[in-house]
């Protein structure tokens, strides 16, 4: 057999890092379902000229064939995997407009696939976590308050460093940009947002080459360095001179967010008017979120308002939505060894087994554990104990159980503490019931 | 846009459906754990010659390519999804041997995908539940005992048909056939193998072409006839003849099986000797499982004991597992109304809204529901109270809550009672906090 080596960019965890970015799942998929957000799950293919509306992203997808597929045979061929799990929702929400309730509040955890060329940082395949509110025809905008509460609701009860939700709107630099006259609004968009890649005297260069004024170009270089925890933001923008409806609109939404978040936590949202990523398509707020110490990681958290998620050329369907990158953030942790769980196995209680021809005894104190909430298994084999202790051990396994027809005793092995206990009564303290999610104790 | 359509083999659910899907995963997942599995998950892709390592799976293989690879750029060419969990576990195991503890219980939760040609009952995506101990060089038979009840107690927990377990054990007709003088074991097994589909008189027929005599074929077809829910079978494979230490340890091990099992739950366990299917890879006992009721659907759980699951040449490593097909048993008893959740969505409360300035009063209100676990939303705008109680109603929400100044109240929209209640310490009859996996109650 050929050596077995990794696949770069696409990543797999020992089990006891599984376990805890299973336990992080579980925590964030409690709080959207605490928010009344219905699980969906679409299928891993889309059709090719689906995944292809969002053009930007042709370079990056992975298509099928199959292996024996014949010329006549392959109705596959134009199936390609999902990169993003907003395409899928979109489609998904077309094909069962008339079997869903709207407003939809929906959450999505899945893979999903990029053929990127592997570097730092760049996965091929990675677990998103989602969550959208979609309706039909309108959808009004205390969602875009809600939806970014929701997910650091979700963050906030991990034990990982805390983060800062970055806002814009897109009606902030539409608004403005159209104050000051100029018409082609994505085009300037898009050259702001290749500021921090090319600085500012080239982004001023830039634009005024697609014939901006100087001053119209330093207003939107200006607009771009404003930064804000609260609503001083909009001051700060009317101090630059434009006037537009639209912008006036923005402000308003801004700071109706950033207000909200104030509530929530001091800190956790910051107004960022250079933040410009998706502004082409997102039509009102947009959010990007930064693990706080860890920014040159990138946005752990993105997502933002669409007026139309989907259309199907009669209806629209506007929606609001966030996706967290939950690889993007265990990657960073686990590579820093921010975080781990408290053992490396879901078992409480290692049964010990005496002899082969007490399996069914110890299985029966392992069955009775287990009938109660607690995690049991039988020792593989009947070695001393002092062997049982160390499989238990190696494994972080906080109990070992001597089943014994005088009474039966159980050891707690990290204190060595040994006491007599029933199968059908014994409690473990609360904290050692499951294996938890904790910050990392070993931490550099 | 094109006319979107569902793509046959590709099952998507409803919102609901999905709800009771991710229920009864969670259902078996928590057994698991209760057994002390640890969760493992594999990339989706595999070099394409660790998927042709099963020479008979080639024709179902999808392969990856990327849209815009260019000939000297393409190193995902040899990629391919993953049509099962054993085979990726395997490579996993081989991977990270030095850095996991033996014997290994894992389970493992993920889609598969197969390019099957469409038809009923076959997917191209479906979603198995796998677990599997597997051991360093040597691995005690009692695993072959523990791991079908582990999944038997997972099913039994569910609102489902109940189970049978069918067992053989490939040592019994290996020895059963050795003692006859029949040397090729393995063709002789893939003949009987056909016996549902082209019948005895044809299977016979085989095997005399074969070059089995008349008395020898007759013996092997007399031993796939026989069927036990206990150890009578032991006596009936003696009467047939044949003897041989193989068959001897086989009959003892699938002894054992069966009064494990009868111990379990009457009518759980099957020895039926006709089961043949995986027995040229399996080298102990193997097991199918049907669905009471629902035969046809063919076997929901499969799996069995294999000597070398994985072997890097110097080191092998046996293990043994069963495998749920959740997409089989889901896509069944959703087909026929078998299996719902109690409502569509997680929410238990609604909070009414009086008017759009009272949203943040009424966002108070959820928010002191979900801290203590009841899961809650507002209303998603200030509508007529009848138009907010049908938008619960709708969605099964069994409680809506109506804040007021002078004392809040919570309406069960099921009886219509209406009962005051504070935020702080009301609590819902414990059968409605979460959405209930049942049987449905709507079945035809």
């Amino acid at each position: 057999m050929a050596r077995i080596t990794p696949l770069s960019g696409f990543p797999e965890w020992l089990p006891h890092q599984r376990l805890a970015e299973q336990a992080l799942v579980h925590a964030v998929q409690d709080v959207f379902e605490l928010h009344g957000f219905v699980p969906i799950e679409t299928r891993a293919v889309e059709p090719l000229d689906q995944l292809l509306r969002k053009g930007e992203t042709d370079k990056e997808i992975y298509l099928l064939r199959r292996l024996q597929a014949d010329a006549d045979d392959n109705n596959d061929a134009g199936l390609g995997l999902h990169f993003d799990l907003t395409v899928p929702f979109a489609r998904y929400v077309l094909e069962n407009a008339g079997r869903l309730e709207f407003p939809l509040r929906r959450y999505q955890i899945q893979k999903v696939w990029r053929g990127e060329r592997p570097q730092e940082g760049r996965y091929r395949e990675f677990l998103q976590a989602d969550i959208d509110v979609v309706d039909r025809e309108s959808l009004p905008f205390h969602y875009e308050v809600e939806l970014p509460l929701v997910m650091a609701e979700a963050l906030s009860r991990l034990p990982i460093p805390p983060v800062r939700i970055q806002l814009n709107n897109r009606k902030v630099p539409e608004g403005f940009y159209r104050g000051l006259g100029i018409d082609d609004v994505t085009t300037v968009l898009r050259t702001i947002d290749k500021l921090a890649k090319v600085g500012q005297r080239e982004v001023h260069r830039l634009l005024v080459a697609q014939g901006l004024s100087d001053g119209q170009a330093d207003a939107c270089l200006e607009l771009a360095t404003i930064q804000a925890e609260d609503t001083a933001f909009v001051e700060a923008v009317k101090r630059l001179g434009s006037s537009h409806p639209l912008l006036e609109e923005g402000l308003d939404e801004l700071a109706r967010v950033v207000d909200a978040g104030r509530e929530h936590a001091p800190g956790l949202f910051v107004v960022d008017l250079s933040v410009a990523r998706g502004l082409d398509y997102y039509t009102g707020t947009v959010y990007e979120t930064q693990l706080v110490g860890h920014e040159e990681l990138g946005s752990i958290c993105s997502g933002g308002r669409y007026d139309a998620l989907a259309t199907d050329g009669e209806t629209s369907y506007p929606g609001v939505g966030v996706s967290l990158g939950v690889t993007r953030l265990v990657g960073r942790l686990f590579g820093q060894n921010l975080l781990e769980v408290t053992r490396k196995v879901p078992t409480c209680v290692l049964v010990a087994l005496a002899d082969e021809g007490s399996r069914a005894a110890s299985g029966g104190v392992a069955r009775r554990l287990r009938e109660r909430g607690i995690a049991a298994q039988v020792a593989p084999e009947p070695a001393k104990y002092g062997k049982q202790i160390r499989f238990a051990d190696r494994r972080g396994i906080p109990f070992v159980w001597f089943p014994n027809p005088e009474g039966d005793e159980v050891r707690d092995i990290r204190s060595g503490e040994q006491v007599p206990a029933d199968a059908g009564s014994w409690q473990p303290p609360a904290e050692d019931l499951r294996p938890r999610l904790v910050a990392s104790s070993t931490q550099p």
